[in-house]
C-alpha cells in the first residue's frame, strides 16, 4: 500500500477590500476543500484563526490570509483556481504555491509543469525549483507582486523521511491511540498553550492541527513502511526561539533524512556527529521573503531497505 | 529541456534449442528495438558479440543472451513482451528486468507497477525494490528459475548524477566533438583493446558502445543542466581487476552522487574523505546472482542548485 505523504501548499493573503476571509463561512471553505478533492473532518477556532483538519491535511483561515496544505493525490491547483477565479487577482496581496517532490509523481493527477502553466494563466508568477531533481527538491511559485511581510510573518517547515523503527512500529501498529501518538510526539511539551485537534486514519496515518493566538502548527504522519514521512509546518520560528522543536522531533522520530524550509527564518538542525548537511540553498523572493532550504541525513542509517514486490 | 537519462534494462539468456540469437539477424533486432520505441543508429561486431547503438541507449547480442538498455520515455516492456510472446518461456534460462528510479516518472509511458503486472502475465517472477523511495532506488524483476551463472557472468553498473561543472560545461557546449568526449572520458586508457562505436546527439548527449571478445562496456551521457546523468554498464569487474575505472571516472566527471550495482561482483568506490557511503544493501537472488547496490555522495557539493522555471 502506498500513500503520497508529500504535500502541496497554498498561502494567500488578501487586501481589506474583501472583508474577513473567516466571514466567508463554512460553505465557502467546504467548496474550496472539495475542489481539491478532500473533505473537512474536524474544526477548531480561536479569536484569530479557524483550523480545519482535512481528509488529506489541513486548512487554516485568518481574517486576511489562508494556508491550505494537501497530500495524497489531491488537486490543490483546482482550489487555487477556484479562489482566484471567484475573487479576482486584484484583491490578492500575496500568493504562493509550493509542491514538494513526490515519491510517485506518476500517480498525481497533475504534474508540476501543468500546475505552473495553469497558474500562469491566472497571474504573473515567479517559479523556482530548489535542489537536485534526483534528490529531495521543492517547487515554489509565487505571485510576482511586491509584498512586505511583517516580522511575525514567517513559516518553518520540517519534513522527516524514513522514520526510525521504534516510532514507525508504533505508528503502524493496529492498537495505537490518539493519546499514544500525542505522547510519542510529546505534543504538550512541544507546543505549550496550544489547542489541539487530531485524528487517526484507518488503517494508519495521523493528522494534527494546533492553534494558539495567531500561531499554528500542523503535523501529518504517513507511516507506511518503505515510504514513511512526517511533516511539521508552523509559523513558529524553528530557527530561533523554537529550534528545540527540531531537536526534540529528531530524537523522538529518528528520521533517516529530513528537509527544513524557512520563509524569513532559518530552521536549525542541531550539530551532531551523525547529522550530515547534504545540501543547502537560499533564495531571495520578489514577494519579500528570504527562502531557505536544507537537506540533512543521519549517517548511521546506512543499510538500504529491500522490499519484495 | 528535460531528458530522462535513467535506464530500463533487460538481460535474457536462452537455452540451445533456440540456436544463436545473433543468427536471428538484423530484421528481428530492428523489430525488438522499435517495439521499445527506439531506433538502431549504428552497429559494430566481433566474433562473439553484435553491439547496436540505439537512439536511446544500447543493445548487445551474443549467441546465447542479449542485453538491452533504453532510456528516455522508451517502452522496453513492449520489447520484453515481444520476445517472450514470440519464443515462449521454455527456451528462456534467465531473464531480468531492471528499472532505475526516474527523475520524472510521470512522463513515462508505463509505471513500474504496470511493467511488473505485465511481466507477471508472462512468467513466474521475483520482484524487488532496493533503496528508499525518497532517494535513489532500483527495481529488479527476474524469472524465478534456478540458473547457474558462470564465473565470468557478472555485471557492473556505475551511475553518476550531477556531473561536476568542468565536464558538464564541455558536454553541453555546442562545439564538442566525438574526439573531445573520448578524451574527456579517456576511453583508450579506460578500456584498452576495446573497439568503440560512439555518437553525439543534437543538441547534446553522447552514447558509446565498446566490445572486446565477450566483454562489453557502454556509456550514456545526459548532460542537461539540473539533471545531468552518466551511466557506465559493463561485464568487466568494477569491484576487482577493473576498479580503477570507477576511480578514474569519478576524478574526470566529479559527480555529486553516484550509485554502484553489481551482479556477482561488488563495484568499489575508493576511500576518500569527501566520499560518503549514503547506503548499501545486498540481495541473494534465486537466479544465482548476488546483487549489490550502494549509493555514495561527494560531500563537497553542498550548495543546492536553484532553477528558475
Amino acid at each position: 500500500m502506498f500513500f503520497e505523504g508529500s504535500e502541496k501548499k497554498i498561502e494567500l493573503a488578501v487586501g481589506p477590500q474583501l472583508g474577513s476571509l473567516r466571514a466567508f463561512g463554512r460553505p465557502f471553505w467546504t467548496q474550496m476543500v472539495s475542489a481539491a478533492n478532500a473533505e473537512i473532518i474536524s474544526h477548531i477556532s480561536n479569536e484569530q484563526c479557524d483550523a480545519y483538519l482535512l481528509s488529506e491535511s489541513s486548512l487554516f483561515v485568518w481574517d486576511d490570509r489562508f494556508l491550505m496544505l494537501t497530500c495524497g493525490t489531491t488537486t490543490l491547483i483546482d482550489a487555487a483556481e477556484l479562489f482566484v477565479q471567484t475573487y479576482g487577482i486584484d484583491c490578492i496581496e500575496f500568493f504562493s504555491y509550493q509542491r514538494k517532490n513526490e515519491y510517485q509523481s506518476h500517480l498525481q493527477k497533475t504534474s508540476v509543469d501543468e500546475d505552473l502553466a495553469r497558474l500562469r494563466q491566472l497571474m504573473p508568477l515567479k517559479a523556482y525549483q530548489l535542489g537536485y531533481l534526483d534528490s529531495h527538491h521543492q517547487y515554489l511559485f509565487h505571485l510576482d507582486k511586491p509584498f512586505a511581510p511583517g516580522p511575525a510573518n514567517i513559516t518553518s517547515e520540517f519534513l522527516m523521511y524514513d522514520i526510525g523503527p521504534m516510532a514507525a512500529d508504533y505508528l503502524r501498529c493496529s492498537n495505537q491511540s490518539l493519546d499514544g501518538v500525542r505522547q510519542l510526539l510529546d505534543l504538550e511539551t512541544l507546543l505549550p498553550g496550544f489547542r489541539f485537534d487530531d485524528f487517526l486514519f484507518d488503517p494508519c496515518g495521523y493528522s494534527m492541527n494546533a492553534i494558539n493566538g495567531e500561531h499554528y502548527a500542523t503535523i501529518h504522519i504517513t507511516p507506511e513502511q518503505h515510504s514513511s514521512y512526517i511533516s511539521f509546518d508552523t509559523n513558529l520560528d524553528l530557527g530561533g526561539e523554537h529550534s528545540h522543536i527540531v531537536e526534540k522531533l529528531l530524537d523522538r522520530l529518528q528520521p533517516g533524512s529530513w528537509d527544513t524550509l524557512g520563509f524569513n527564518c532559518q530552521p536549525q538542525t542541531p550539530q551532531r556527529d551523525n547529522y550530515l548537511a547534504i545540501g543547502q540553498c537560499e533564495l531571495s523572493l520578489s514577494c519579500g521573503f528570504m527562502m531557505d532550504f536544507a537537506h540533512h541525513q543521519d549517517t548511521r542509517q546506512n543499510q538500504l531497505p529491500i522490499k519484495e514486490l
